[in-house]
């Protein structure tokens, strides 16, 4: 790198800004991890390294000044229907963490064909074979749980996962019947709820899992990175096993996870998500409405109809052919909806476009759908 | 929990507030993780959830918008005199990463006696066993490099790591020394530099190690958690490996790691921390004056002598015999310094105390030794 290159680079990183402020944000990813106020306060007042830590006494999750452990303790396994919880770095880490736990290298585990990329990574890093249980294919791309028992039957696996609802077309499998089924073959049962715990209700309990993980950034109106675990009291021992030398340090979190910022912003954000769970009805019409009016402008909805879940994936052919023969190419769509002060599919795509409808209101929609409309008119 | 407790706890979330602020920081932990300007700013601008993922193409480390492709693909490996750098979530996870990619359950590892605790964790996560060069005691505590050369011998370990400085006393051993010693038994050598890297100048390829590891929170003026490994090109294809299933994945990061605020305040702070490391002669000059006043007031500085590095630790048999005898037992310290202002030794702790010096200036310093020195009148 020469001077000049690298005086370039750090004059980069003295002004850091963001292009995508003040938009109508419909970014699946970004949707459920906006920060509230009170989030917002913390970040800065617990910004410095470790401030979280002034307190510690050997355990992170015990800390009582600020309150880790009270939310740790009480409030998030209540929230989480669980006898346990504790924090991670985000859901993959906490992937990782039960998988490591539970299985030994070259042993197979079986998740659902929608599981998230993550989910397959952790199985490797663990050394573990991954059996998948088909979805449905195009349109629907169903996860039938019933199909669980043959592969668990063939295959012997470890642990199960079911990602509810998967990433890609916001499908909500039938969770609670695979608890029935992994009850039956006494097999432990892994949800990753990203996407739903922080967003709708979701109880591990009621589900009958032995595990349930949670992401902050993605659903939990945190920062990132920042997850959540819960589990039975049974497993405690295995996923949070203490040092044979540091009796106060768990093992598999390497004595302590999210030590500073996104843990405050988990804990400040965390009253308001207790409550927004409860207005999950709305969302799920609001999104419905807003799917039929694109499906309207001739998108194709993909994932289960009618559908349970603010995250919708769309085809959109009309798109795809628009991109083929302007300038800008597959962003075109991006700069468009930039321009309207609206950001949400990634750029670059025009194919089939992801949107989460969770943040925006039905004022901003109606925006949006007028704003799909113009564009398919300006273009036509 | 009954609801009563349960408003209690979510009360305490809603104004969550930061009892050090503004105090004279001599915290060990933290005086090397205090915010730049340019870090608070970066802080609310890349607060939400996933906002340093906007243009995200797959791979973290090659976004250019924020510029972190940039930062971790050129100025970090400059910096830390690597060929190759990653971003991880702090310094046990990379150890822990580097561990897990190098050697397979049962194996051993060699490091000094000074190893931080995690050192053992990350190992025992990783199923290795740890063989420690021990230190040379009270009151110096010293690791000769030189011992690391017959326990090679005997135990042909996987890797040799270095804590360069530890924690506890703030010593630097012979890094370099040990450089040639792994060369001459082509053995992977680990330069754990939580406490160097973004403090003072240090450079893997001049220690001749394989892997350089540093901590945002600790060393680098960076939110937490946030941690930074260098490597040799010829390891990037082992501890870098790329998932069968998604070749832009690698996966020891589980895709990626730091997907947030803790990188934006680490790439903010850097033209900063690029600079300070400048000034370390003058940091080493102040520690020093400072224990020897702190020695002065009959407390016994432990560790190297004369010293190198702001982290100090003090044998202070007067202060316990105080504690004794005072209402608040290990607390009178803690509180006394506080009312001060002064924030530092460890609440409870007073038959010996560790301070770094890092953060404050002379005259701050000055202010803590007059404050000793009112605080032993008071007692005395």
């Amino acid at each position: 790198m020469t001077n000049q290159a690298e005086n370039k680079s750090l004059q980069k990183l003295a002004n850091l800004q963001r292009q995508h402020k003040g938009l109508i944000n419909l970014m699946p990813l970004q949707t459920g991890g906006m920060l509230t106020d009170a989030a917002k306060k913390a970040l800065t007042e617990f910004g410095d390294g470790y401030s979280v830590c002034d307190f510690c006494e050997g355990i992170l999750c015990n800390v009582t000044n600020p309150p880790i452990r009270d939310f740790v303790q009480e409030l998030l396994p209540q929230f989480l229907g669980s006898e346990v919880a504790t924090i991670t770095h985000g859901a993959r880490e906490a992937k990782f963490m039960v998988m490591h736990s539970l299985a030994e290298p070259g042993n197979s585990i079986l998740v659902d064909g929608n599981r998230h990329y993550t989910t397959v990574v952790a199985a490797e890093r663990a050394g573990l074979n991954i059996i998948e249980v088909p979805n449905s294919g195009h349109p629907e791309f169903r996860v039938d749980v019933n199909e669980y028992a043959q592969l668990i039957r063939k295959h012997t696996p470890k642990l199960i996962l079911l990602t509810y609802p998967d990433g890609n077309y916001g499908n909500l499998p039938d969770a609670g019947k695979l608890g029935g089924i992994a009850q039956e073959y006494n097999i432990p049962y892994v949800i990753n709820g990203a996407y739903a715990v922080g967003r709708m209700p979701i109880s591990m309990e009621e589900i009958g899992a032995d595990f349930i993980i949670g992401s902050g950034h993605k659903s939990m109106a945190s920062a990132g990175p920042a997850g959540v675990l819960g589990m039975k009291r049974k497993w405690e021992e295995t996923v949070l096993r203490k040092s044979g030398k540091y009796s106060k340090k768990e093992i598999e979190l390497l004595g302590c996870t999210i030590r500073g910022v996104p843990l405050i912003t988990l804990m400040a954000s965390f009253p308001y998500v207790k409550e927004r769970v409860k207005n999950w009805d709305e969302q799920v019409s609001k999104a419905q409405w807003f799917s039929a009016e694109l499906e309207e402008l001739g998108f194709k909805q993909l994932g289960e109809k009618p559908h349970r879940h603010d995250l919708l994936h769309f085809d959109a052919p009309v798109l795809y052919e628009i991109s083929k023969r302007v300038r800008e190419r597959g962003y075109f769509l991006y700069k468009e909806l930039k321009e309207r002060g609206i950001w949400g599919p990634q750029p670059g795509l025009a194919k089939s476009f992801k949107l989460s409808t969770f943040a925006a209101d039905r004022q901003q929609l109606g925006f949006v759908i007028d704003s799909f409309k113009s564009i398919l008119n300006k273009y036509s």
